[in-house]
């Protein structure tokens, strides 16, 4: 009863298999490796978009830190939900690899509409010379709290963006589960609705640790280049970077692991669905759940095994006295379903 | 008629004649002149701290940068109003010398309340290593919309700070109108209410250009002299920053700019009271009023030569139809009484 | 005949099988994962530090930037080898990590004695504020050019540093070929030798991409955990990296693995010498070798596929005419007597 | 006797002149008063550059961190001589303001050469993204040594750098010296030399605090007004920069100072030559000499009270048994003929 993230459970068996099959004799180190040639062409063929600047790294915060540096100055502020990775979970890596930019919070929570963000980009640089400038704007896609952007929200969102004559980068640590629940293509998703550039994450998904940086505008690919060196982030053996997202991209397993996880969540959602005392924050669109449930419910599902983190609150709250706690449920594309069914169960009482 | 800031006035002539004066013969450069050692020991003996260790910048962004910078981490997060000169007035400067901290805001305006504070304390850093770190706590006194924090409210606010570990910085940059009205000693607003470090502007209250950093612990007093000379901070002929802060102790001129700063906003409120279409967004309770005004009525004494800032909207706005719109009117020690009360009377109709 | 780099060969088999094995369930993620525990207990064990604080990354580049920022300060400079990786080979990531410190180059190339440590310590900071500050020292075991520093010397240099009150970061990106070279044990070879701080390499000696980073004093510990996350470098499937170093660990696979890359490169300088036109630029102590060959020599041995890079010149230069060119050899844990033999009869000619 | 800088000695009066007249009536901050509008056509007509972007900043280390952060990227090395002013005596402010580029030391000492600047650029980047890559080359002119470059000098390094793609910046702190000494004008020692973008120097020569940076391809105006505001280095009350700056240009002030100046130096070199015991380092070109003495004759010259700085050594080291030593001698603008010639008198015993 394995809820707690999606990079908690193993990788794919496939993954791995990959790596031990790329273990044999010398490869260039760097990126110069021959499977990053065929990684490189089935992105830009993926995402339909041969022109396309393809790079791999092997944490998400680095393809975040690294392509919002590329596409920021440090006298910018990064416009980002309310929850965004990147404001909440990095450490201030943004600002780091930026060399100082700042994040302007649009919206509520995890998302944000385009009149959302034209207020805000409104507001930013009255002050002229003063202020902030503004700089890039990013979205997650599926979001921190397991919603979607529709095509038509995020073509509005890049039209704020590049009226303001700046770009739109998407976080797409779980970008395989958003293109899974929408049905789209992973160019529907991006450049068509004009997105600038995207991470590809495989790390969530059933990877080891790989996650694509992709621009679909090269002309920054050498400043990402050096920009990835200096941060410590390309890989000499690089192969085995390749060798995981070719994995990933064979017969696409980024898509079947994700419709799985997707899956496994709508099955949680189903069979939560009505029990007594638990409230939805909203229905789950892609792999995430954020559900309220009496305490007593939490620690009995706590003391029968059940792994997940509470929402705003320590771990420790759930042996006080009040009201119901909201939780995030996380499935990944390895959990069982009767995993999934014992919860519920559990959680019926 | 001229509201526009108390940095567009003149310097008072004390301040220059100063200047003339210490322009004569051979002196040590870079803080090592005979005239700091007399500023040091003024400011000293007005804070009542003997062991402060006491410096001179010459922008009010140097002060606020450096002093942040100094007590806080790249991987914390500094705790400001909503407001804050340093989050909307500096272009990234706290990020820039911090080297990419982050700003957590607080409030809704230009001031928080301990309890707010508390809150977004305790909300920082429950992701562990993941979110960015608690830092130091910044108040503005008098704040950017011209009012006050009491002196109960800058104890109760230095508690919650120092509970958590972290230091108290306050943006001085309009110290000398915020002592003159609430009647209180330097040492009361300051270390006595638990702020650790201080900014004592001069700049916009007569001076040239020249600011105090006081650190009430000495501790971090040669980190300070670092930052500051590899911020490029560092006069070589420093006696002219010297020179401009003795006058301004001397015989306490910072006061009595201070209070006739102060008074000319009383006056320009109280010719204001009852104005048909004005109203004040509060009371002020310094050298600054915000108050919404018709746009006829701002045409008519723009017409007429008054400068001021509209507050939230561009210049051009006020030839726009539309409702009232908001200004800010900042009176400095060197505005004429005939000019306050011509203002008034425009404004009258 | 590969001997491009030791990280262009393949990595040990039992580090993949490892990796294979630690797939499976369920793990926290970021470090918490059962197999660090080992690990770090290992490491501990290994450099009999019980009070150590270990963490791994996946780069070397990672390993040196993030420790040395740990033990510097941005207005510090620190003491290096004139050809030292972090020097020319990172593109600036000590410079970034450290937030702007500066590099002073000691010596002529990739050792330093403590004389010439000494006389560039004490050149810096005569200047006071105005110069950059003394920083830590940093020496690479086994060096850039296929050297060690005897413990002696090892010694020597902490001594000079400590006496100016800073630190020793050792790189021990080959780390492993020194101590199989030196006879000596982690522990002499580290803070025996006044050695503070080290990274223990995996990468270049039968690793994916792992090294770990030793601080023998854990006061910093939280401070690089920190920076280990604001940088990126905080594996969320954390139990890859922990599984490689745990099978590397395992039966001193490290030491193996180093001798046999020792071995190669001892059996390549005893083919080589005497060969006709052939120079060593000194003894090689580990497991790199430099050498002067003619340049039809060069041409002879790439035609037949050996791979190897030329030192300070581009490999065009082996097709012009002119003197002998220098080259680098490295050879690494896999690569086969047979090759390294044949490489020497071509060479022989 | 006042020999230990050009920023020691006192303001020209008519500068202090030009800040009091400066000082009545209400202007508007940050650069946008009219006096600098007048500084902006001046210096423009001077250097006969119409397009040129002006700005004024407080301190000379200011102005070479920000224009050469503006002509660098983080990732870059910039190329200096080895005691240039911005490796020696910022303390990191370039590394800092670049966000942490790399310097390159080039040449032995305070000049270099085209060859040497070529055989410098040329060994950088042949790592390709592993590297520093190549960066802006900076000069000083003249030089920490007091010496000149010819304008064929000139020439010659910015072809070897333009060669490369890379802009000139010269450090004119002491700008006006070497034009009086060369008896060229600003353009030929600048743009028609191929400098790109230059600091014409205020407070070595006459000023309270002021330089201006002047890019003749004003392409990069506007990042470099971001850079100045976001480094805390643009003036609320600007217009005591634009005065200074008024008075240092009308009637070639700056250049009869620089006269003034470069001309006690030769009267020093003059009465010293040929005394028993003193070597010139070399013959001095503008306003500084280095000079060898013997110990004795410091001891004299100090207890009479002249002031200079020992160079390389502490001044303890006059008080200890030893051979001569090396001191820095600068003559300032305001330096009486009747003191150089006591001093020369002292020296001679």
């Amino acid at each position: 009863m394995q809820f707690r993230s999606d990079n908690a459970g193993p990788a794919h068996p496939k993954v791995l298999e990959a790596m031990v099959a790329a273990n044999t004799g010398y490869a260039p180190g760097y990126g110069a490796d021959a499977l990053m040639d065929g990684v490189t062409a089935q992105l830009r063929a993926l995402f339909e978009a041969p022109e396309a600047a393809v790079y791999l790294v092997a944490t998400g915060t680095a393809a975040n830190a690294l392509a919002l540096a590329t596409l920021c100055q440090p006298w910018q502020t990064v416009f980002c939900a309310r929850v965004a990775h990147v404001q909440e979970d990095e450490c201030n890596a943004p600002e780091f690899f930026s060399g100082g930019a700042k994040l302007t919070l649009v919206g509520e929570a995890d998302k944000f509409s385009a009149a959302e963000l034209r207020a805000a980009m409104e507001a930013e640089e009255i002050r002229g010379v003063h202020g902030a400038q503004r700089g890039p704007v990013t979205v997650t896609q599926s979001t921190e709290l397991g919603r979607l952007y529709t095509l038509d929200e995020l073509a509005a969102i890049s039209e704020v963006a590049h009226g303001f004559g700046q770009p739109v980068y998407m976080d797409g640590a779980r970008f395989s589960n958003a293109v899974a629940a929408l049905g789209c293509t992973p160019a529907e998703m991006t450049w068509r609705a004009g997105v600038d550039a995207v991470s590809f994450g495989g790390t969530k998904n059933g990877c080891v640790g790989v996650e694509a940086v992709i621009f679909f505008d090269p002309a920054k690919a050498w400043e990402f280049e050096l920009r990835r060196k200096r941060g410590a982030h390309l890989f000499s053996k690089h192969r085995y970077l390749s060798a995981q997202m070719a994995a990933y991209l064979e017969e696409a397993l980024w898509l079947e692991n994700a419709r799985a996880a997707n899956a496994g969540c709508a099955r949680l959602a189903e069979g939560l669905s009505g029990v007594e005392g638990v409230a939805f924050l909203h229905a789950p669109e892609a792999n995430a759940l954020f559900a309220e449930m009496p305490r007593e419910m939490h620690r009995r599902l706590m003391e029968a095994g059940a792994a997940y983190n509470l929402w705003g609150a320590s771990p420790a709250a759930v042996r006080d006295e009040g009201g119901p706690l909201l939780a995030r449920f996380v499935c990944d594309w390895a959990l069982p379903e009767a995993e999934i069914d014992r919860f519920v169960e559990i959680a019926r009482g």
